[in-house]
């Protein structure tokens, strides 16, 4: 089947990731995959939230938000409403699940990493773009850290990175732009560390109940999709000063 | 090994759905399962949504509120932050989008179903629940549609069901209570219709990265999972006038 | 004058209070009078707020809110306005002045009791009902504290339970249901303690001022009506273990 | 017994109403009983309310508000918290309801009247304060559409007033100031019309419950007490051009 | 070139200051320039905010609202929307600048001057009215600082008043009625103080750019313009107890 | 005197302008000055709001917003607190007026122009940079009106770009950066359009009231730095297709 934009079934957009793009916080990426782009910045913070005071653990969490006109029509910003939306809470707990499943929460000590995506530009994928390029943010973070000898090494376990895969037309695609998405029937998320695990895996149709056979299809293909992703990671962090 | 309350790796807790519970509304089912109690509602109106206006379809869509002391300790009400709970957007939505997916919106006209889950217990496993039950609310509001000649049929393409399975200690638990949901390193809710087709897998972990295999011994002890709960709406429904 | 579910003016609905409705809570009970269910619990904090900190005595409040779907149509939820609904606020605020009313809160101690109401149906009388099953829910978590030793004795100094009284068509009636509260000209609701005092007395009219005299019919009126409620709390409090 | 600022315990506080105290206004004026003052305004609009758009009468609303250093220290503004308290929504309610009570909204036609009570300054009796001068704006606002021949005549049924009756050390005790309000056991805010009638009657307590007979000498002090301010209306409005 | 009130080019209106308005607060003053009424407060408290603490200085910051009916139509109060309307932030922080500049805030001491500038009637000229009104406020409340013997002197530098100048029709013009200031092309603020020194300049237009030079006329007559406002202020200052 | 970054007293930073940056916008403009860097963004919509509607001219209006790593340490969401900041709102109101000022609102027909300004680097002059931005972006979006033949021309009566002079020891400096602008005495912002003309001023200070005779010197010093900024926005707008 032919894609949109000319794409293989099984082929990643093209994958950019530009470190240290807000000079003035702790780690920062700009991630850009085909026409999405997504700024990623991580600031630390000396101490945890209440839940966590005294237990000799850190924090990583995340927020993700929209530039207003980083999508076709204009989107209103949040502060508008006073309240963030269901998608932006959606997305925002799922990057801070994926990273502090990266992260030895105990070895961090007891600190807070805010995580923060803002889209610049959407086309499709703006979830998975913010979990790859807030790796990259989270590490400069950390090893800023480690080179002021705060911590010994970056206590990270693993490199976290996703894709997505959706059913179109009963065939699985990698990676779908904003176009694809729309018409997939069945959409996917796979959050993946750089040994192979799963983090995270969500699945969800709004139309069309699906064959449990299938999963292992789509779990087959994200795993290959997101191997360009822990190197494009890998290169960007290698550039770290 | 041995659960907390002394039930088998794949045994679910008791189920019980009382229709017809709030008798103002068009639509209402109590769902109890173990100490786990939802009271969910379906309220139908004779319009859509404005992005959906003039297409010739209808729209299903949910909110979910814990009451203050559903828990062991009393949580404060939504509306005094004005705001909801990032965890409450990510269950309502959840609970749509699998409603949605079991509905032939086209059939049902245009008009909205408004579906309201309010815990009063929360014994763990309250947004699988809330699905579970939200069901036959949803099921009776559509009946009554038919009753009164509106409809010819009830425009649901498929009963939904949901349950959650953990990996506690690297084994699969069906249907976790609060106490192993808090224990168990991997948890997956999975929606499902009662064809045994999939209408959403969520699976996440926030410490222990899973390898893949285990998603399809997941899958198959969720399918055996939601057996009893289909049985249990099929009961309920059959039980309204 | 027939009444519209058949009852004479002085006689009020069927009244059932199921305490321990809530499991976790310290204090809960459900009560039915006719078709108003409200569900109400009582949670016990080890602090005071700010304005009373230091000065040896507890504090009992409230908060009320209806379920969605409690009424004919549904009403959204107060936290999408982010703001207690005019109607909850003085509610609350009279379930929590009846309440103190009928505390020692030097004999408490240093503690709150957050009362909550949750309407499940609202056939009228929704606050008197929250004010005669709240006092079971409160005595219910006092209760705990002197089985746990924690305090000498329950430290109520008197039971309280509230009625209406309307006048429809110049004529007295006890207990309103939804459909006679609508017509009537003025609606008073009387809070008493089971000596016989008064609590809080609310009469008003937004159309018909009435003399001064028809206030002694009413209350004599109330008083008797109160009666059967004080024996359902006595009997639901001689159940709790 | 002795008051604090030497007064009988039957004599009101010096009454002074300035009718137009904002010009731009349809209805004004200043209300001062003792130390409080209250600024009143009548805004007409030419619409009502949805819910009794098409129904052939008219509505009277009213908001009330305390500037932030009306009071011995400064109470931050409703603004900051986007609510408005819940002492202010009970307070405005009773408002609105006495002045609705006082209107023949079918005679008024599809209007609204739109009262804004503005708390300068409060030793006690604001919301009594608020509802006597209100009155005089809304009269006001009135008389302009019979000056300009939209209406026959003043669509008003009788004039209302409001006083406060406390039972300090088991005294009655008429029209209270802060100090003495802060130690009444017992207090009453009474709307009566000029013909005598009752309009709202509310009494309470938060610690002392009170025998059933004390409410007839309570009402016949509270009628007493409002014949100087029915004077004053008039006076005032015996100025208005 | 006639204006509509019949003044000169360079008349400001009558302008009057009655100082101590709010007797409970530690400064307070209205201040009326021809139909402007503005009320000021002044509110001390022994605190600073978190951003100063321990740092040996003082604060003055500033509230402005307009009362509902203060403008020709009624405007909706900041509360129902939750947030402080632009312009009136832009005013507000306009005030706290101005009597900031004019403030020893070492010699203060580590407290914090609240303002509040409540706007009874607005008719142009809103902002500068309070920054004038609000001067008299901050100085009585200083005061009565010096009174107690808590300050040596009053910690202000230079008394601080400001006036409007208006380009209408290519003609400059002093203190804009709101009739004036809506026609004007160009509509200055300016703060001086009493030694003839600039603290704030603010000079816009919509639609029509001007040459620079104008400035300088701008500037000479608001220079002569506030005299009158210094002449009040110290009148005032002089009838304080 | 030797600047911090060893400029000239009336030096610019260097000033980069990057037309088109966000592709699905109409107009776009991401803008260096420095290390500061903004977002520009212009959305066209064809209508007006409530208040033009009918009368039949345009409206240009914009949103101004600090990313929340823009700064040294984060600064947290607007969204957070439902709130635009003082200070954003302050600066978003001068941004709209003087877009507005530079555009023939009649010519450009019943259309609304949203200007959002996104600071992703803010280390001083994040408003005049705003503003010198969103002009190119405001360009682009209405020269996409004439390339589709909709407008006949630009309607833009000038180009308007923005700088700032401060007053640090005394001397005048051009464009401030963080650390300047942090010390500066006196701060000036001015917009101008590109014949010279003044279309905004504002001069502040916080503790060092100025002599008059010192605006010229600014207001000199502003024209002669704007210079740059017209240059750097017209090369901008040759670049675009």
């Amino acid at each position: 089947m032919q894609r949109v934009d000319g794409r293989r079934w099984d082929q990643p957009r093209p994958i950019k990731i530009t470190p240290g793009f807000q000079e003035f916080a702790e780690g920062s990426a700009l991630i850009e995959t085909g026409a999405t782009k997504v700024l990623c910045s991580a600031s630390m913070e000396e101490r945890v939230p209440a839940f966590l005071r005294g237990q000799g653990q850190g924090w990583v969490t995340a927020e993700y938000e929209m530039l207003p006109r980083s999508t076709n029509t204009r989107t209103s910003r949040d502060r508008d409403s006073g309240r963030v939306s269901g998608r932006s809470q959606e997305i925002q707990r799922l990057i801070g699940r994926a990273l502090r499943a990266a992260t030895n929460l105990e070895a961090m000590g007891e600190r807070t990493v805010q995580i923060d995506c803002d889209v610049i530009q959407a086309d499709g994928g703006t979830r998975t773009a913010a979990i790859t390029g807030a790796y990259v943010a989270l590490y400069q973070a950390f090893k800023l850290l480690v080179d002021h000898r705060v911590l010994r090494q970056v206590p990270l376990r693993a490199a976290v990175a996703a894709t997505s895969v959706g059913l179109v037309d009963d065939e699985v695609m990698l990676d779908l732009c904003y176009k694809e998405d729309f018409r997939a029937q069945v959409d996917f998320n796979v959050v993946l560390t750089d040994r192979g695990e799963l983090v995270e895996l969500q699945g969800a149709t709004e139309a069309s109940p699906f064959p449990r056979h299938r999963v292992s299809e789509v779990l087959s293909l994200a795993c290959r999709g997101v191997e360009p992703l822990f190197r494009a990671q890998q290169e960007a962090i290698s550039r770290l000063r």
